[in-house]
């Protein structure tokens, strides 16, 4: 039977082990393509094309055409959310994100938009879900995503990109009370978030964590791991057939925790997990990953080498095959080839 | 008997564990001290301090005088052994660290000045430990260091810290056998210039991998794991009964294998490695660590608590008490009193 709920990504999230494994990559849809850098130029900012439904389902498609891919993503920015919230938000080039004001403490909480309100702001990205639910190949499902609560909080927080997640960090220490009220109401949006994705067609969502390994252990489970938990658990009441992918990167010795624990139906690895380890520490949930997207940039031979190496080393697994961490900037579409060769023979 | 031989912190690195353990601090001699920042408008330039015996030996006792803290450790920088290999070395004030020309691939290499000929550029570094040896109290060990042959290369070819270490993973993945001839070489000088530190009066060296988790374990093993054992080794030779610390900052599970496989008497855990799992999986090395230094700006109670936590997590192996990360500019030196207090009692 054709349709996307048969699809090779679906399977494997349902824990079905397959002999070639779906490929799709973080970050697919982005300007390493030279179709994208083109509507990307006729787009106005960065925030428009992720807000108009027509071209952010075009850039979504590109990498499906281009290369035929086993799944799609919904292409928007994990920073949409505190927009809807209520945060102002730029992306200037070579500058990073910036929020503004800041989130720092509990007064700024109260400025906050209420939960409800978000769907003004967020109307044209589920338009954009239910365009793409209707425009992709049937075989070919359409991934929805969040940020995660703790590194949505740590942009909030710091008003911009941060290299140790500080200022978030020290909210935390000084008053934590304050601070999970935050994660809470991140909880809570990420959760209303994601249930519109999947009423408009999305039929998996990712969440991304990924300052997860700035955590102490402790703090890990409080913000990563019980938020993560809260938000499968509501998803998987109203939806149990809509599986969720979680990457709390840079986890470490934690992987094993987050994969028992919070009901992900798979597990992202970053490009630093031993997959032997991971075969046997994360059992139970299927496993996405975890090649270096830096060999998109170099080519073969390591490209192929390193691609047929981790299928060989979670042969037997429900493995979804992709990227440690994002497709940069300077990747050679060609490469994306050789890649999709490697693993699919 | 007194003396640095029967200090707390050669004690542990011996293997014993101890009722209260010994304290000290990664960047312990650094920003966050008034008399550091007052000494420092008057030296000149970042380097200057590093290359000025009288004043980078002030600059490390201080945080001895007005803590009391176990050990004391060089005030020097990573950076120090490419400059001495012949790159150009600047700190610009808010910029961080510039090394140029960068070694980007093999010809680059051979532009390097000779291992023999880094005592030129070296010399006050060890005219600094010596007088260290000599005017630190008896019960205070110094401990030498250096970058590790990876994280040292990570910034000998991108001419500066980057986010993911891109620029030295490309050349890996384009050219391993030059890559390799790298951090061979960066093996050697770091054998060479921590044997001169030993030579000087040091009584333990640490190794610093602080981009050790931006590598694939496949790379792990060749570009962390080896080095550190050809070190160890070679260090082992000519001083068995001087200890070292390997400190891979992000390995997360591969700290398993990085504590049994390299020779180190010690490894520094970064504040995400969880305890419990350390205890189990590192057994039959000190553990050194891993208090978030963010608590030393925000301090109590959250400062108290969880260095107590993590003294009771490590009661009963040996264990150094230090930071997961180093103490940051904005902490203030009030709480590292508060510290100690809640270490020993």
């Amino acid at each position: 039977v054709a349709g996307a709920g048969n699809s090779k990504l679906l399977r494997v999230l349902r824990g079905e082990a397959l002999e070639v494994p779906p490929v799709w990559m973080m970050r697919q849809a982005g300007r390493y393509l030279p179709e994208y850098r083109e509507l990307r130029a006729r787009a106005g900012s960065f925030l428009d094309l992720c807000y108009t439904p027509e071209l952010a389902e075009e850039v979504t498609l590109q990498p499906i055409r281009r290369f035929g891919l086993d799944a799609a993503i919904l292409f928007a920015d994990i920073l949409l959310l505190p927009h809807a919230l209520g945060q102002e938000l730029s992306f200037s080039e070579g500058e990073g994100p910036r929020l503004a004001p800041v989130v720092a403490d509990r007064q700024a909480l109260g400025r906050l938009r209420p939960i409800d309100e978000m769907r003004e702001t967020l109307a044209p990205v589920y338009e954009t879900v239910r365009r793409l639910a209707r425009s992709l190949p049937a075989d070919v499902p359409l991934i929805g995503f969040a940020g995660a609560p703790w590194t949505v909080a740590s942009y909030m927080v710091a008003g911009q990109g941060t290299a140790d997640q500080g200022p978030a960090r020290c909210w935390m220490y000084r008053d934590a009370e304050g601070f999970e009220r935050l994660i809470e109401l991140l909880t809570e949006a990420t959760i209303v978030y994601l249930a519109a994705q999947i009423e408009a067609g999305a039929q998996a969502v990712m969440l991304f964590d990924s300052w997860a390994g700035s955590l102490p252990p402790e703090r890990f489970v409080r913000y990563v791991i019980e938020p993560a938990r809260r938000i499968t658990a509501a998803l998987a009441r109203a939806w149990p057939q809509v599986p969720v992918i979680g990457f709390p990167r840079g986890a470490g010795v934690m992987y094993e925790v987050f994969a028992h624990e919070t009901g992900m139906a798979a597990v992202a690895l970053d490009t630093a997990v031993p997959l032997d380890w991971a075969r046997r520490a994360l059992r139970g949930v299927a496993l996405q990953g975890n090649l270096d997207p830096m060999v998109l940039v170099t080519g073969d031979p390591e490209l192929s080498r390193m691609a047929r190496r981790i299928v060989e080393a979670l042969r037997g697994v429900p493995h979804v095959f992709n990227l440690g961490h994002g497709i940069t900037p300077d990747a050679d579409p060609r490469n994306v080839e050789l890649l999709l060769r490697a693993v699919r023979g």
